[in-house]
């Protein structure tokens, strides 16, 4: 490797201008670490005149930004644009395709073009990097792919997303409803002006496909995984959950079950004194469970351009030490697709709401559907509003297959007495803990 | 570097037997991550035919350890011989002079020769690799030279021994003394025969060395550190630091205070709801505060052969990755001496017990004592024990410098109303939990 290294950044929001000016500060701390003198040589981006934290000469901007990939001084290519397809993919993989190393914190694009990224890496012996993709300020994928390297993973259960972590803490302990505090963790910056992703499941989606291919050393799975957001967590829910010893957590969770790999994401009530359930505001977290190390935790703040950069510039460190390898631990041929496990036939606890008139013999229709359905409950709790003569219907129910609960729910939807559809969200077992 | 990489294992215990397991078990595995094939050439222990987990073959055993390390056939020397100086200095010495990267779980030796070791590694361009030397199971090194290598790190907070934490933890869920306790975790297999090290503090000060000049990069420091053990902690103290919302735990603290550093191992109160306060039994946990990423945890088990052998596995893939890298991430010479902060000007709360004779002004004569050195009082408890006629003055001061309390302590010994030394124990900051 030469002893100047020339970097590009392609896309100036906040994280690309933090990182822009970081590595412009740090450069003389970079020389004393890997014997490497860094320069910034291009910069590009949608708007060459927007206001911006960092300040680029004339010299450095280059507005196509496929040029600069093709720049034959260029030997290292960040990428910040962001979005699975369109411009960021065209970037990385000329990028790849002309031998620059890639560092990228693009989740989207590694969830969905991961594989053929990797194999393109490969082929052309560079470096993809990407530990700015999940969790931000968390090494959890050099810690994965480095750290735990030799260990056999069976389990990762993760808080992946600040920003819906942050709204269902804020919910817990303001009593207020989603809505109110998704517009508060706006203005606060905790949560961009479309949050849409953070709440329907699909960032976290994008994150257990990347961290279940490193775990299990497999392709990045194309197929739906199960996907549940926070959208219609309401606040009594999480009332009912702290009275009954749970707090509710978007967990992102991926596991080994009988030899299929089982990706899931999902509002989970978990135990209110779990090391997972006091993960509270911002805060990233995930539990590996492997072979023979155990157990092992990482915790850490999961967005913003501080944590994020942090990310990036591990990525640029490792490409600088030379530390070649495969962007998946494996190389691509040796990964292997693996079958995917039939979430109906998972048995777990479950917790159910139902919003019902409060006349006699409702109750009753209600627990012999479950009996029907071989459903047993484990906690009953009903709360009745005595003044519109309605009540909430609160179970948690024992271990019960997902099918079995899908087909009682169904049914229960076509009872008159219910005033909404039934509320349903699962418990986490003592593993996902 | 060469297809064929030739390994010697030196020291044939619990823990080198493991690994010589894991790697001989492992062989494909480290093939399809790193393309390299690697070979167990050569082992060599004290006493050959002690019976092992791990069989090795008639060829592999070489008698003299020093002729291993000039052996032009060999590549990597991992040492698992133990002890700061000794034959496991010799062997890690004339292995690096000889330009053969090296592994070490040997926390002593680094602790007390690392800056003269790294120095060796770099003049002869080879690794020396250490993650298990510290927190075992958690790559913890790994993540401040690799992950968090650009952030500023102000401040680490650790439980680093499994041994001390699960006797604190069991004392507090038996209310068994100590002795019994210990018994027990030897019966268990989660203390050494000679615990020593693991009781008086002196493994954990090895450890915060370490880690000290990793986050703060500067030279292994040579002064005595503040290092308190748990030998004398009782019971009684466990109960009472829960009555008053504690509990007890032996952390290692490293930070920058005044431009200095400020290195001490004690037991100390932290919050019982804090996370530190929760890890419970055999775990490690470290909590690094640093700049940008804020606040980043890690936990995992720190002892036993399988974690263990997942550090210096770690280590043996970085090696073969050609992760070449200086062994405390500046060049020898860029690291720096950094001043002592003296711990006799820091200010904190704490924890003081006194046993007195239950008679009239003995408490007056306790709090006079206090006042006169400046040490005003947060929380008073007393707690009689009217058979004997004595009683356990219990006492939580605001912050005061230590060296008051040492004053004050030193005067009170000499009160004729106490039935023993007083206890003192410190108390955690916000910032340590």
């Amino acid at each position: 490797m030469k002893n100047t290294i020339n970097i590009a950044v392609i896309g100036l929001g906040n994280i690309g201008s933090y990182f822009c000016r970081e590595i412009t500060k740090k450069k003389k701390d970079i020389y004393f670490k890997t014997g490497k003198k860094i320069k910034l040589l291009f910069v590009s981006a949608r708007n060459k005149n927007k206001k911006r934290s960092f300040k680029f000469s004339k010299k450095q901007w280059l507005s196509n930004p496929i040029d600069i990939t093709k720049n034959p001084s260029i030997d290292i290519l960040v990428e910040l644009v962001g979005g699975s397809d369109g411009i960021a993919k065209k970037i990385v993989t000329s990028a790849l395709k002309n031998k620059k190393h890639v560092i990228t914190a693009n989740k989207a694009l590694i969830a969905k073009h991961g594989n053929f990224l990797a194999q393109l890496a490969e082929k052309n012996k560079v470096n993809l990097e990407y530990e700015a993709s999940v969790a931000a300020g968390i090494p959890i994928i050099r810690n994965i792919k480095e750290g735990l390297i030799s260990n056999k993973i069976f389990k990762l259960v993760g808080i992946l997303n600040g920003t819906s972590n942050y709204i269902l803490s804020r919910m817990e302990t303001t009593g207020k409803n989603l809505n109110e505090i998704l517009s508060e963790a706006k203005t606060h910056g905790y949560a961009e002006s479309n949050a849409k992703s953070d709440l329907d499941g699909t960032d976290v989606a994008s994150k257990i496909k990347i961290l279940s291919s490193l775990c299990f050393k497999t392709l990045i799975s194309e197929n739906n995984i199960l996907v549940n957001g926070i959208e219609n967590i309401e606040t009594k829910d999480i009332i009912n959950a702290k009275k009954l010893g749970y707090r509710i957590k978007l967990l992102g969770i991926t596991e080994i079950k009988k030899k299929s790999i089982f990706e899931r994401v999902h509002p989970t009530l978990v135990d209110a004194n779990s090391y997972i359930g006091n993960i509270n505001g911002v805060f990233n977290a995930a539990i590996i469970n492997s072979n023979p190390v155990g157990q092992s935790i990482m915790q850490g703040e999961g967005a913003g351009p501080g944590p994020t950069s942090s990310g990036l510039m591990s990525d640029l460190y490792s490409i600088l030490r030379g530390n070649i390898k495969y962007p998946f631990i494996t190389a691509h041929k040796m990964r292997k697709k693996i079958k995917i496990f039939n979430h109906l036939n998972y048995a777990f606890s479950c917790y159910l709401r139902f919003e019902v008139l409060d006349k006699p013999g409702v109750l009753s229709s209600i627990t012999r559907q479950l009996a029907e359905n071989k459903i047993s409950i484990k906690r009953l709790l009903q709360i009745p509003d005595k003044k519109k003569k309605i009540a909430s219907i609160i179970i948690i129910t024992h271990n019960t297959l997902e099918k079995r609960i899908i087909k009682c729910l169904d049914k229960l939807r076509k009872n008159d007495s219910l005033i909404k559809s039934p509320t349903f969200i699962r418990v986490g077992d003592n593993n996902d803990n």
